[in-house]
């Protein structure tokens, strides 16, 4: 390997550790740097976000409530109590101490000796592969998106997940046959993202958000179809929107309570409005909603209003990239590294140290997932 | 067209009726005998089962509960309350009288002059197509199951609906790579006709009952696995028989309530078993829960315990068929016939006349839907 700059041999790297007496444990622990494989290159990770799929493995959906911190500031240990319940389900990962963060970016400070990493040296890049939340992170090459000269390590840190989720959404579409989009906490990050690619690519999307001030937020960025599920006319304005863009596909970040099935309700009560005849079994044309969050953990509740043509499933965003293969993956990179300032940019309220990220205020703000609220981590700063 | 027999000129059929005041009316109209067009033959019906997916159309959700009868007993007029949200869902079908029946058997008296309804004249037929609660029924020459010599229109009567489902579950399995089923309200005519396909087929079946007295009668019929959610054991033995099946595939005649969510979770459960290592999302097994039926109305309510690879759709048999395509459907028909008294037999427990079929005690008996318990309707004895 080849290094440019005089390394550290130790960094600080955040983890999550669930005890087997039913506690989380969150702390800063010091390990050594790790030495690029052949394939790999070594990343002074400079920024990293936390993203509502970062907090199942941090939170451990641990009462954060509870939570208490003990150590000085730059070095805390946050304890948080987990229900039995929630310890039946984390069995697998009882007592081992784990780094966390899906997605960073920062500069390539070393590399391994096969051309594909050397070519990446010195390279500002984003990437994905976990553990981004700690200093440096050797990460295999193909896991790494070079980043156009100048942009800078914030503007580079969400270029995975985000992105390539919101643009899962509009393949997933087309690939299934579906002609418009539903998206749930649409006034998000991810949402407001969506919202830009749909209307660059000419494509009809339902915003359904949850608060009359994410109307205005969305209708200024220019969307076309809001709803807004807090007021008394949502069914019937949803179901005006569902008929006016015939979406049959909805992308749904909160699975619990009503919300699903009264899209797929209204998904049906759009469709038989331009329907002729009965039908006993419903519409033969497919509702279909993907749970791809969980920002309400309460039982998903289906009033099964909507006929025999239906579906309801998880979304992951890694097993889609492999089902699209990698000529569609490189597509789908591509447009993000054109458009990372435009439509794929992120825009964070909180930016901390990896011991900021461990303060008590933190944790219970971004485990909330408020819309509008999202912390990037600066790992060397 | 060629009649074999003298035709009456008229005849009785069984109608269901939604009023635009909110009610529903079952009688029995005098219509004239259809003619057969080309491709049609002439059935007189003389056995058409009372399926669960007959009811929807039959009794549109009404109260029967409150129904109430008026008229002769030979030609009875049943009148029951439809609740405000219940119309709404009806309106295509408001003030049209409607015949209704799936399926039924009977003898081809008559036929049209295409050389396929031809062949089928004096032959014993169950079919499909709709309105065969009513003495005769003109119905396109495809649509009908020529049996073999001496079969009876009672041992036919139930060709189509039941068989072509149970074998479908099985043809799913295959089509998506699972390797074993669930099946809810697994003592049910269906359900025994899966027990003794999973039993012939050697498919690892797990029968989901409701009563201490429905597992003996599977473990009568031979199935190997057979577990009571009435029990306090249920999820514990559900989980065993998942882990011991490796069953990753659901029919759920249910639809409400908790069940199909628990048999998510129970699959979840049991590849965790075998797991090694933790995964933050859960397994990357899917895991699948078809809804084919609706015998409790209730919501469905998932507690979304079962990671993020999983699907809930809802599952009919004619859009299966089209996927299955003709060849296909030819095959599993040909099975239908050559084992229709043996792995294919229907038990009833009540033969009722057109007129008997509308008595307000059997129309509370069948709207139950209890397992066990089963009308065939003889339009012409």
């Amino acid at each position: 390997m080849d290094t440019p700059t005089a390394l550290p041999a130790t960094m600080r790297q955040l983890r999550s550790l669930v005890t087997s007496d039913g506690r989380l444990q969150l702390s800063l622990a010091t390990v050594p740097v790790p030495t690029p494989a052949d394939h790999e290159v070594l990343v002074r990770v400079d920024a990293a976000p936390i993203n509502p799929s970062d907090l199942g493995l941090l939170l451990a959906m641990a009462d954060v409530g509870a939570a208490t911190s003990s150590g000085p500031e730059d070095d805390p240990v946050v304890t948080a109590p987990i229900s039995a319940p929630v310890m039946a389900a984390l069995a697998a990962r009882v007592d081992q101490s784990l780094p966390v963060g899906n997605e960073g970016a920062g500069v390539v400070v070393a590399a391994g000796a096969s051309p594909e990493a050397q070519a990446l040296l010195g390279r500002m890049v984003g990437f994905v592969g976990g553990e981004t939340y700690g200093q440096f992170r050797a990460v295999y090459s193909g896991l790494c998106l070079p980043l156009p000269e100048g942009t800078t390590a914030v503007e580079g840190a969400s270029c995975f997940v985000n992105p390539l989720t919101a643009l899962g959404m509009v393949e997933t579409m087309r690939m299934e046959g579906h002609t418009g989009l539903v998206h749930t906490a649409a006034a998000s990050n991810l949402g407001q993202m969506l919202n830009r690619i749909c209307l660059a690519d000419g494509v009809p999307l339902v915003n359904v958000v949850r608060r009359p001030d994410q109307v205005a937020l969305l209708r200024e960025q220019g969307a076309v179809h809001v709803v807004d599920s807090s007021t008394t006319t949502f069914l019937d304005d949803l179901t005006a929107a569902l008929e006016a863009t015939g979406a049959t596909l909805a992308f749904d970040a909160i699975g619990g309570g009503e919300l699903a099935g009264q899209i797929l309700g209204c998904m049906e009560a759009a469709i038989a409005r331009r329907a002729t005849g009965y039908s006993r079994y419903g519409s033969e044309v497919h509702k279909q909603v993907y749970v791809y969050g969980g920002l309400d953990r309460s039982p998903t509740v289906l009033r099964r209003t909507f006929g025999m043509a239906w579906g309801m499933s998880g979304w992951l965003l890694t097993p889609f990239l492999g089902k699209l293969g990698s000529e569609g993956a490189a597509r789908l990179r591509q447009r993000v590294v054109d458009e990372l300032t435009t439509t794929f940019a992120s825009h964070y309220t909180d930016e901390v140290t990896l011991a900021g990220a461990l303060s008590l205020d933190a944790i219970r703000t971004y485990a909330r997932q408020a819309t509008g609220q999202k912390y990037l981590i600066r790992p060397n700063a």
